[in-house]
């Protein structure tokens, strides 16, 4: 039960800094700049940062920590990979739109593109949460990839995934700096302007959002347990025994006890388990 | 062996771009802007980036792997702790001399002091870093933190020191577009001029740098094995059976090996091992 409450307080501590990001750079846009348009000029290219976080930030974000949530463990593995993905599908069409309205907004205003290395990095990062979009879909979603091939791909996936969310943060704190430096000039970005302070503020909830997932799904204990392999295709979420069983392995004292410990019970839950336990591990 | 092989592939990839990171920032300042002084203009900046490259980035990125290294696993953890303590006291000595050349150059220039993302972030990084230093040289590396203590801050330690050496990466990405965008006017940056393009290749080679390091820490198949109590205290290498065994342990089938067998090792080599233990896992 401790390790629940635990689990609870980050979770309400990391949602409250990701809306806070959405809203900073929704209040951002409409408050100190134009506001938001699609018509080639600078209320088109606002779009970019808005969706950006939006999507590749909080959206990536939750993505990474749903199959943690305790109630969804008494839901099928098929059906959290299903919303997994999901999730990721949205923060890339989102990320993608955020691409096409800095381009469209450039290419209107005759600003050359990919100059920068905030777009360098961005847009390798986008390509490669494509990439790995895709790679997960096909090996973990579908059934057809041999368990082998999913030991094989799945702590490359869990890493990956997790340093293009590193990555994507890094990529909007440059954009922030970049867009700074750009249009404060009267007042200067260094006679420190509210819009100035504003957004350095929301640099920081950008990165508190990215603390706290980070930690959330680097905590062996609030791991998904096991699940019977008979359970694989189950799209339903069932309300009995296997959710309390869940909560009762993760809670106990869980606090109180070593690394190893909980690295034991870990080890433990995956002999248990077939080798199809590894699609629930995607993230961690 | 085929894991040793992987590590030392590793290894051998991230050192190289480590080093080409700080290369490359020494190029910039020497061959693009004035070179390096000591006298409150931009020479004094430039010990800015080649520092904090140096120091907090590389440097900090071997002090993060340095338990990994197997041919260290026949030293005794204390020395290794040492190491690891030392390499940290080195980046955090040229972080603070980083420091105090910009904001030595800023006052020298009367130009306002912290006003920018990237120095919010830096200092903010700094300072913990100092704090994780002394915290880890009290509690890990001074035999009197009682065990219980030891294990509840470890996991703590080794997160917050991941999430530093992440926020060190991407603070030095803000630094480099905020410099680029300040210096880059004629020929400007967005006209792809040299500089331009050399300093983002420096930025994409400081995130790949991050991505090895991150790699190499988060495999538990590289991680040192336990070791008897006993040699606790010994600060010098031994050069017979421990190696050999230790090597033994973690090469043989690993990389066909699947996670959770690995974790099983792990957990098995934790079973085995005292608490103790904790000090030599504070890289994960």
């Amino acid at each position: 039960m401790e390790s629940y409450r635990g689990f609870l307080a980050l979770l309400v501590s990391a949602l409250p800094v990701g809306f806070l990001s959405v809203l900073f750079t929704l209040i951002w846009v409409l408050h100190y700049r134009e506001g938001l348009g699609w018509d080639g000029s600078s209320l088109e290219f606002n779009w970019h940062p808005v969706l950006a976080v939006t999507g590749f930030i909080f959206i990536q974000g939750i993505a990474i920590i749903v199959y943690r949530l305790p109630w969804t463990w008494k839901c099928s593995k098929f059906l959290m990979k299903s919303i997994h993905a999901g999730l990721n599908g949205v923060a890339t069409i989102l990320a993608v739109i955020a691409l096409v309205a800095v381009f469209d907004f450039h290419n209107a205003q005759n600003i050359p593109n990919m100059y920068s290395l905030h777009s360098w990095v961005g847009l390798a990062a986008v390509i490669c949460y494509v990439l790995q979009l895709f790679t997960g879909f096909f090996i973990f979603l579908l059934p057809w990839a041999p368990p082998s091939l999913r030991e094989f791909v799945m702590p490359i996936h869990v890493y990956f995934g997790l340093f293009l969310f590193g990555t994507t943060i890094a990529t909007a704190l440059m954009g922030v700096t970049e867009k700074l430096f750009f249009v404060l000039k009267d007042p200067a970005y260094h006679s420190f302007p509210p819009e100035g302070v504003f957004v350095n503020t929301l640099g920081l909830l950008i990165l508190l959002f990215g603390a706290l997932i980070f930690w959330i799904v680097s905590r062996p204990q609030w791991k998904r347990p096991k699940e019977p392999d008979s359970t694989l295709l189950k799209s339903n979420c069932d309300t009995t025994e296997r959710m309390e069983g869940a909560v009762a392995i993760s809670s106990g004292n869980n606090t109180d006890r070593s690394d190893s410990e909980l690295n034991n019970e870990g080890a433990t839950r995956k002999r248990n388990s077939g080798l199809d336990d590894v699609g629930q591990r995607s993230t961690m």
